[in-house]
């Protein structure tokens, strides 16, 4: 009885600000959205940024071995330098240098996963009454940190009929004094595209032009089919980078959780606070696996190119496939993804007799032929909605076939 | 000439309020001392919680074999929930469930290392204008933390004489409304020191009295010589925990970067804001490594008795070998530890003719002898040291002679 009072008496905790403004658009989509299906078909998600979950695309042997050999030699159990083991980052600094971008050691920290490399990159800029510019369409987690920090995200636009380009004005518009950072996401989620050149040079202008600093997002490094990957920090020569990666999508181990921030400075502007800023914020929790820390230098040495190629070519394969057979589908439009796992299909809501948005399509298409395509809403993009490329062929063409149908059959001819 | 003139425009970039006001106590100190030693003698580090560092210490055969089946089962590479794979959860929910306690599947957070869980956990309860209070001597990452959150860290007084327990009159004074949680570390880092039930139930009446949550910072549970371990929530009645664990410790595996937050809620303080804040917070950059979750069940299951005793075993021969060993030291008052793997011991700067403080003393001792031990002024107690108890025990038989000549030739007879 004395007890049963006291419980009572116990007022609900509070939560802390980051905590309760931390924004998930897919999770809360999803807890919205009837995902049950037909019952007839089985379901297929295209839904999942995770290119596991369908088993056709293993890791690499060189990565298994890479682990056990960690695992068994006992040497790396304990506590790695907070920034990563010394020997890892070195192999980093090598693989990410190019002819005309060199890392060093110094200029790489690795973190939890490309998400601990961003939310390392975000804080480090951090300050009360900033802002920081992101992709629209774009991957949803900037969002999530950002506005968990305080930040005010703002969004610039990408142009759909321009492979995804950034719209420059639009950006440039969007930059003020309180500008901490400009978030540039290539390959991109969820649009598959992959800049060129030019248009990075064009960006980086920008940036040069008000003296913001950029964070690239280059988790999908590499991974691309349509037009090679160019880093953007190798085009920055005016402009500080803290360039964003990770092994979980393109070594196919995004449970693994390595990720890192590759620091390109050539303007001297990040020596001061920056730099050690983030050494210091790499101290709060410490970052990733000491195994799979101890696994990189390996990974990236002894994992076959035609490892990388051949799941390259299924992306491709699937993306052509979307491609091709969505041209059948009214009121639909895919863009062709030059890279990493996604591409965005256009929807013109007026072609239907009874569609209002891309939330409706979705879930219509769901309960009727029970495929999960993402709503691009939740990316900032309503009238599109995004297809995983990961999926095994004969299960993306009945998807495809679904989606036809469906098409089809709310078509208002 | 145009790209240099660019370079020179460009102002240091400002690191955030967090990343600058991370204090690393033991790095500020270690970066300040000359560790070079005596050329003459080899260096014994005393300083070191990593309990891989030796060599002498290998994690267990169950560890390895679950770590290489998940490997090798293909089902672990993906994203796992962001609280942790639901088997490894329930997993430890069972493990930590006793008589009086029961956990769920649903009370427990998996985190990126029990520093990860202290973050989720600190953060959690984050308020502007907000207190928690610390034990000193007390490990430093609660400071590092919670001041890098803008939070007030109050200090309450450990008591050398009563074996380290919590000065409660101090603790009490040091709650007013402001206190958001109170932290409490047992077995303790750097004291080694266990609480008994009587205590425990004494300090949780503290935090019922004045309606403040604890946080039990538990990452030693279990690895106790002299006293059995009781889990703080097992005796909270009346007062929400979240305790923190981890298998870095225990499992000898700190690199592996697996923690934990265990829920224990009998007031359902937690049930509006808190547990909906912690899952939102994993969602920032996701916990643990997916191999490592995996192996969670295979460890907590298969992992012998006797890998653990034997460890106990170790660290209680250590720690006693230090206590009668320093008896013939001048001025210094080794306190037995019951648990962890560390003592303290206390200095009496009086007693020798030229030693300041502890500071003085632990550089000295490195200079003449090659024996580095942490001053107790990292974790707010000076004139005391702390002696990590991992290492092999000829080494440590060494460094105490060390330790012995060392204290009488400064000795003011
Ligand atoms: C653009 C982009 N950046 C970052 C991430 C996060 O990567 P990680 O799993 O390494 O945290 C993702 C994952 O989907 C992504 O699509
Ligand atoms: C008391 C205490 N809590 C937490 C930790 C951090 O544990 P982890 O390595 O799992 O982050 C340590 C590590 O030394 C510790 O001594």
């Amino acid at each position: 009885e004395q007890q049963h009072q006291q419980q009572e008496l116990w007022p609900s905790v509070r939560a802390s600000f980051t905590a309760m403004n931390t924004v998930n658009p897919i999770r809360d989509l999803v807890d919205t959205m009837d995902i049950k299906g037909n019952p007839d078909k089985r379901m297929i998600a295209l839904s999942i940024g995770d290119p596991t979950v369908f088993g056709n695309l293993p890791k690499s042997p060189a990565s298994t071995n890479a682990v056990i050999t960690a695992l068994k030699s006992g040497k790396c159990d304990g506590y790695p330098h907070s920034a990563g083991y010394p020997a890892s980052r070195k192999a980093l600094a090598e693989y990410f240098s190019t002819d005309g971008l060199k890392y060093d050691l110094e200029d790489v920290v690795i973190a939890s996963g490309c998400s601990g490399a961003l939310d390392l990159a975000i804080e480090v800029f951090n300050r009360v009454g900033g802002n920081m510019l992101i992709p629209e369409p774009g991957f949803s987690l900037y969002k999530t940190l950002g506005i968990a920090k305080g930040l005010d995200m703002r969004a610039y636009q990408l142009l759909p009929d321009k492979s995804w380009e950034i719209d420059l004005a639009d950006m440039e518009a969007k930059i003020d004094e309180n500008t901490l950072a400009i978030i540039v996401n290539n390959p991109s989620n969820p649009c598959g595209s992959v800049y060129s050149e030019e248009h990075i040079k064009a960006l980086i202008e920008v940036a040069a032009r008000h003296k913001v600093p950029i964070i690239a997002d280059e988790v999908y490094a590499n991974m691309t089919f349509g037009r090679k990957f160019v880093p953007l920090a190798s085009l920055a020569h005016n402009v500080p980078v803290l360039s964003c990666g990770g092994l979980a999508k393109r070594f196919l181990v995004p449970g693994w959780r390595v990720g890192w921030v590759l620091i390109h400075d050539p303007v001297n502007a990040f020596t001061e606070n920056v730099r050690p800023g983030l050494l210091k914020l790499t101290q709060h929790i410490l970052g990733a696996n000491s195994l799979m820390q101890g696994a990189i230098p390996s990974m990236l040495k002894d994992t076959k190119p035609e490892f990388f190629s051949s799941v390259l070519s299924h992306l491709k394969e699937n993306a052509e496939l979307v491609c091709s057979m969505l041209e059948q589908a009214p009121g639909l439009t895919p863009i062709m993804p030059a890279g990493a796992m996604y591409l965005m299909v256009k929807l013109e809501p007026s072609m239907y007799k009874d569609i209002k948005d891309d939330r409706d399509f979705t879930q219509k298409l769901i309960t009727e032929q029970s495929v999960f395509c993402l709503p691009a809403s939740v990316f900032g993009s309503p009238n599109f909605f995004r297809i995983v490329t990961t999926i095994p062929k004969a299960q993306m063409m009945t998807a495809m076939e679904r989606i036809i149908e469906f098409a089809k059959a709310h078509a208002d001819q």
